[in-house]
């Protein structure tokens, strides 16, 4: 062949007539397949975001790509954008060239052209292997909408639809290659079996606009498993199990378990007892308090701090120090308060999934938009108002519109250039507000081992670095799971391992915990999508506020700017942070810009 | 924030998520705003136009970022389009990295991406740095005009003027990213006080069109200062001083002193007496000897050559021997003959400046210009005749034109691509004609110190550097400088210093001729602008011509090359060189489009 192209990528490949035989990974000549936007890469080190290099050079070569990818996903480009890669080889073995499997890897069958210089250094005498690229970005003609929705996940692909089923023309601009944001479904072993990498949990009676969809979408559910008891693993590192539903009889810590539940029913109380609407200040709930000062105030001991610090690992991916308790318990709030949030049974945040994944609800609604309304790889740079309306800048083109509705999280926003800026309180939210590290491990098994044991799954750790485990199979399609959240701070300090060793540590922990009442056999696959290193997400489930900001500012974020609206499941009124308020809060930002295009016409 | 971009740029610099932070210099990666047209760089060395390289490697450094900014120039991209550089350093040390400074200046707060790579040689072993870069320029959507003016320099502009005054549509694209060619005004300190480092004077009387144009645009207008005495450097090195208007009372050369004025006086008689139209043969200022054989054949002494070559320096920075007798009296006659085009008081050639500098001619024509139709950093690069009309290819996109106005000097006419080519009149003009070397070092003071020596500023030497100064103040803003003319072979000498030694041997030569009478302080600024080094103008203030050229091919300069005409100071019928003629040159050829354009309707 003297020319190949991958699908969707915007470069040629040529083998030139009387050249020898480049493939699979590179090409003698690239071309791009029309004009286009240039992007380039510095040359890419293996060092990390405080330019550390790791130890080992198959680390430092594979820390180089993850570096290039992310140039180009900054960028807007793909891989397969890439016409040119050099690389730069200190000491370069042509009998031992250890980038190449991290080369193929990262190309997956697309052949830029490449150029290998072996030098005697690079720029600092840590740097063994340097790599550099060019890409073309194909340029779509300008657009013209009346709605521009910035982010295709849940709570922008609802805004469109709704936008779009009141008659009016609606682009929504995805910086990912994909629809879903945080939801995120795989095939792990592409046979049917289905696993939610991102959010998974809903319920079909407090969560209305989740199961509403779920519903005209034709999705199957399946219900969360419960039955059995719950392994728990307390402060001393000593395993018990406990039915479901129950609390542990007995801790380590002597009355540990009537101060636990004490102050689990007091965090209840208050969070059932806050304003849905108009936060604002609360003395049960202060704002300027961290959660941790509040539960040492209220008398909590070590169990009842570190059952707490288990609710927000799981819940925000944070420590109880990194948010206010007005904070954590609002965001109760608005799942019907702690105990309704964490329940795993009816009405509960985790009594159902669905069978082929969450995904499905974002894949549904994308097919529901007008062809060519929704395009991917256009990360949004700029959005300037001006008087002819709103100039929506992406990396793949502009679009004019005449309101914008932004769903990316608050801390996202200064991946956006506004003009004019935002205004003071939407910037401080977007400084302040942080986003957690929750990370899901899923072991699949070959059948329910758990079950037989009478567990239900669940696993409870006052340790880590596995802070809750739950049952996440689908029994009818054969897809036996244990979602293991590696969260918050045990979480991150995992996430400073390789991959490999990350998967044995879950692998011990569960060993341990499990195999106290059972063999636990070896997984037949492990899959895992770290939010935090994703750029479009930069951790999950929903950004949390230190002391004095939601009190101050928790209007604000719902604010216009001029003729920008703000979605996203973080600015939803009742299930912020899940599915569900991702909708609504889509649904409500539509409803704004509908109102505003309808009264201008009059 | 994520990705930043200068004013002006094309290119967007992102850091990417959990990449290192670049900042100031560099960017992880970056992208072009859009599709353009690709600039690519060879790696630029730090070599002179002789390939020869200076001694240190700070120089060599310096000397390679100049060359980088040489090609930008010449393709007409800026240093905010550059998206990526890879710098080539032998013997790098990375704890001594002397290319750093440069490379901040060279960006100026731009950020390409960058990759360094340490070589053990490069292509020749005095070559120690190299560096490349990757440009994409804007590209405009195609326009239609009645005419296109290449240049937008005082010629250029009234030209466009006059054209769009008539009804007609017209586009000027210039290649900088300034209008005013060589009128350029600065304002060194920031603070209201303007010097001109271009042309400067005009007079109220006989260069009626600059006059008007001043007054139209309310320009306020300040006297030269011809108070006090002349400051004379003998052939001898000595110094004396003479009252303003007349001659030194003695020079060391016998007979020096009438001599002198019977060469001055002659060739201000011939000059007077040559035809404004239809220059050719002429006995009296022949073409086939240069002005230097001239003056030996009138019998000029040494102190009358060194005299003569003071004028041909300080008119058009060349040396008698560089052109032909009949070009310099030509040249002198268009400006009301030698002894008026010297004089500094009424009705001479250095009798007014302006108080905002002469920039402010040009400023204030772009104002009256239509919007959008004046396009900045599009050097054109061909112009083709074809039956549809004239296409002209700017760096920034192609006009379609009905007729074209070419304003640059001839020796640029090697910088467009004509089709069909030009004629050979023409190409031998762009051949031979040759500009000068004129450099104004600018010595900035605050106050006028050699008025209270009874000085008026002016003075002249017959052994340089500074061949001519003058007092170029403007009292009301406080602004006081001599403007000290570095020209002709001594100028050129000098050029090869570094700046910082070109302006202490300029305060030096200062010090002795001033210095004999008053006592000389340091400047508080120096600025120069070395019009020889812009590639835009490569001199000035005008081409001269050798022998056997301007009797043959005067009106050929000014000759239609079918649809395309020809303007500029070089083919102004009255002050040549000026920008008088500047100005009548470009209405002059604005005349001859509007009725061609006329005769065309009808």
């Amino acid at each position: 062949m003297a020319h190949t192209t991958k699908p969707g990528s915007n470069v040629i490949s040529f083998d030139p007539y009387k050249t020898f035989d480049p493939k699979p990974v590179w090409a003698h000549a690239t071309s791009s397949k029309g004009p286009g936007r240039i992007v380039c890469t510095a040359g890419q080190v293996g060092a990390d975001e405080n330019n550390v290099v790791p130890p080992n050079i198959d680390d430092e070569i594979a820390l180089a790509f993850t570096n290039l990818r992310r140039c180009l996903d900054a960028t807007g480009a793909s891989v397969t954008d890439v016409l040119k890669l050099v690389y730069y080889i200190v000491d370069y073995d042509p009998d031992n060239r250890p980038h190449s499997k991290h080369l193929a890897k990262f190309l997956d069958g697309h052949r830029p052209t490449t150029t290998l210089i072996p030098v005697a250094k690079l720029a600092r005498p840590d740097y063994h292997f340097e790599i550099e690229a060019t890409a073309s970005i194909e340029q779509l003609p300008r657009q013209v909408a009346d709605v521009v929705v910035v982010g295709a996940g849940l709570s922008g692909l609802s805004a469109a639809h709704e936008i779009q089923k009141a008659g009016m023309s609606c682009v929504a601009a995805e910086a990912r290659d994909r629809v879903g944001g945080k939801t995120l479904s795989i095939e792990p072993l592409n046979d049917g079996r289905t696993i939610d990498l991102g959010a998974a949990w809903i319920n079909d009676t407090n969560q209305k606009e989740v199961f509403a969809l779920s519903k005209s979408l034709g999705l199957e559910l399946v219900q969360q498993n419960t039955s059995g008891s719950v392994v728990q693993e307390d402060i001393d590192g000593s395993v018990s199990q406990f039915p479901y539903g129950s609390v542990p009889e007995r801790l380590s810590e002597p009355n540990g378990v009537d101060n636990m539940v004490f102050i689990r029913d007091l965090a209840d109380e208050v969070s059932r007892s806050l304003n849905l609407y108009g936060v604002g200040k609360n003395e049960n709930a202060p704002d300027h308090l961290t959660f941790e000062q509040w539960l040492h105030e209220k008398g909590a001991a070590p169990t009842a701090i570190a059952s707490a610090t288990v609710w927000t690992r799981a819940m925000l991916g944070l420590e109880p120090s990194e948010m206010s308790a007005l904070f954590f318990l609002d965001y109760c709030r608005r799942g019907g308060g702690l105990s309704t949030m964490r329940s795993d049974r009816k009405d509960g945040g985790q009594y159902l999934r669905f069978a082929k994944g969450s995904q499905q609800l974002s894949l549904g609604l994308a097919k529901l938009l007008r062809p060519g309304s929704l395009i991917l790889k256009s990360p949004v740079q700029q959005i300037q108002q001006a008087p002819t309306g709103v100039l929506v800048s992406t990396a793949r083109g502009e679009i004019l519109a005449k309101r914008v509705i932004v769903t990316v999280p608050t801390p996202l926003y200064r991946l956006i250039n506004f003009y004019p800026p935002l205004p003071e309180a939407k910037i401080e939210l977007s400084q302040k507000n942080r986003l957690g590290y929750t990370n899901k491990v899923m072991l699949l098994y070959d059948r329910p081992w758990w079950r037989d044991a009478g567990l239900c799954g669940l696993l409870q750790s006052f340790k880590g670095p596995v802070a809750v485990s739950r049952d996440s199979s689908v029994d009818e399609t054969g897809q036996f799971s244990l979602t293991c959240f590696t969260v918050g701070q045990p979480g991150r300090q995992l996430s400073k391992l390789r991959q490999h060793d990350r998967y044995e540590r879950v692998k011990q922990h569960i060993r341990k915990l499990f195999g106290a009442y059972t063999s636990v056999p070896e997984p037949i696959n492990i899959s895992e999508h770290e939010w935090t290193m994703d750029q479009w997400a930069q951790g999950c489930p929903c950004p949390a506020s230190p002391p004095e900001v939601l009190s101050k500012l928790d209007e604000a974020m719902r604010a216009t700017h001029g003729k920008i609206h703000f979605a996203g499941t973080e600015t939803a009124y009742e299930w912020k942070g899940y599915m569900d308020g991702a909708i609504s809060s889509g649904k409500r930002a539509a409803q704004e810009t509908i109102v505003a295009l309808t009264q201008s016409k009059l």
